[in-house]
């Protein structure tokens, strides 16, 4: 069938019954009006997903609308911010009606989990890609970065590690393998309870050892790393060992958070802890080496042969 | 040549030397950090530009770029909003250095222009896509809408209609006519002006007859327009007056302004017409008929066949 772009947008993006306080006009005029409330900085991630290169071209369209909003919403919880609103722009070869009815819902879905709403975006004619561009709040200068980590903090991760690279990477995985790369949890609960807490944070997109640098290089200090205290789903107990760390260390796509905590903060975290809605584990100590280190406990060196996915690399 | 992702962000996504004083983080950790001042709203628009769909294969980069913006705060431009930031998401094939630097000079060319700071993004792999949002202040309550036109309003447009249309129908067309396609200039200075001053306002990226529909179906009202009245290039003397109608009211991509203005604010439009960068020009009135029609000078029915560029549609 085929639909004309008004249509598709008036059925399927529309939430009729949705209507935030702060959004002054949403979807449907040449821009949506909004407004930041006072005392509140506004924090805006940006992420494009691609088929073929993002997700496989067999991917369900829920999990597409679904994961196109989480890895935006993890940006936002490794800022530390609460989610406003989102705007969407969807390139699609045609407008086939029941692939954009479960595309949206996937979208929805999360959504409303945050109370946030779609307030604009574009749909056009083009290969199959979404760009979402997710707004949330935060107190003014508390949002968590990349660059705040010192020689001393603990270095801790949230939930699991490897999971959604074990999905990717074989077929016939267990189902919360498998919810792991399809269905990520954006930690936006943890990243707003780390607002006053945290030195640093970032969200694991592209696997632990290449997201912990990035927080590294900004700050400009080392860490030390024990494999042996890395969270893993409990389904890695049938993997070898190197196996499972390889994954843990190197995989991306499991949008877990990386952060940073002052040793004069410890306390704060263990009394927040039942407050957060994920375990968070610590992994590691930052030092003033300016590089990365894996250790085993005993102190030996464990070594990754790559790291994580970069798009364009040589 | 190979680049990878983080090495192109730096070399041609960074402003060095650009940092607004509402910009608390700009491109480089999870998200982008802003403030928007007291008072004001936030306007935000969204555009994807799709090579073969938006723009033919063969389009200069650097046009490419100029664009992309152009479209986005065009329609910044119709809510009356001063730009303040675009995030910016680039898919493309592979990495080739002197299209990204050829693209980027398109990008930061309409930026410097009106003061405005790319602070964030994506860069990935996919065919050739680039999708902007634009960011700008209103004062509270001041948005342009295209719900506000009343019957006895005047209509008007900023500067010519159909330039754009005729560059993308023919080669070899006069330089002026050719930068209507491809250097459109935003009615950034015209939106504010008429902030306090039209009731209604849109953007001309689907033609006028597609677009004043929009303005009139949101108003619940219709229109009259003169096509006598219509400001075209002056190169369209050459052409004959069908064919010049025919593009006038039909042919996309001019980002022009179309907006309409209560008769007690026509004395306040004279007022401010000499600080306007442009021409702009009474074309007809807006009528309670619930209908769009086009006369000539001596009433008589102007009909055309086909309207604005829809995608999807059947």
């Amino acid at each position: 069938m085929s639909l004309t772009e008004f249509s598709i947008i008036e059925k399927y993006f529309h939430q009729a019954n949705k209507s935030r306080r702060d959004v002054v006009l949403g979807v449907g005029d040449d821009g949506a009006v909004v407004k930041v409330p006072n005392g509140y900085e506004l924090v805006i991630a940006m992420d494009t997903l691609n088929s073929g290169v993002h997700f496989p071209t067999n991917t369900k369209p829920y999990d597409i609308g679904y994961k196109s909003v989480a890895v935006n919403l993890s940006d936002l919880a490794a800022m530390g911010a609460e989610p406003a609103w989102i705007t969407l722009s969807l390139s699609m070869p045609q407008a086939e009606e029941k692939w954009i009815k479960d595309f949206s819902a996937g979208v929805f879905a999360l959504l409303e989990k945050y109370d946030a709403q779609l307030i604009g975006g574009d749909t056009t004619q083009g290969s199959l890609s979404v760009t979402v561009q997710a707004h949330g709040f935060v107190p003014e200068g508390k949002a968590l970065q990349r660059s705040g980590a010192k020689p001393g903090d603990a270095v801790y991760v949230t939930g699991s590690l490897g999971g959604a690279g074990l999905a990717l990477s074989q077929q016939n995985v267990p189902s919360p393998i498998l919810q792991k790369l399809t269905h990520p949890q954006p930690r936006i609960n943890v990243g707003i309870l780390l607002r006053y807490i945290a030195s640093a944070a970032i969200d694991i997109s592209d696997g632990l050892a290449a997201d912990l640098n990035h927080i590294l290089e900004k700050s400009g200090v080392g860490a030390v790393v024990n494999v042996e205290d890395l969270p893993m789903p409990a389904e890695f107990k049938k993997l070898d060992e190197d196996q499972a760390l390889h994954l843990a260390l190197t995989a991306g796509d499991d949008y877990e958070l990386c952060f940073t905590v002052p040793q004069s903060n410890l306390d704060a975290l263990e009394k927040i802890k039942e407050k957060l809605d994920c375990p968070v584990t610590r992994i590691g100590v930052v030092t003033s080496l300016n590089q990365l280190q894996f250790q085993y406990g005993d102190g030996s060196e464990y070594v990754i042969a790559k790291k994580g996915y970069q798009h364009f690399s040589s």
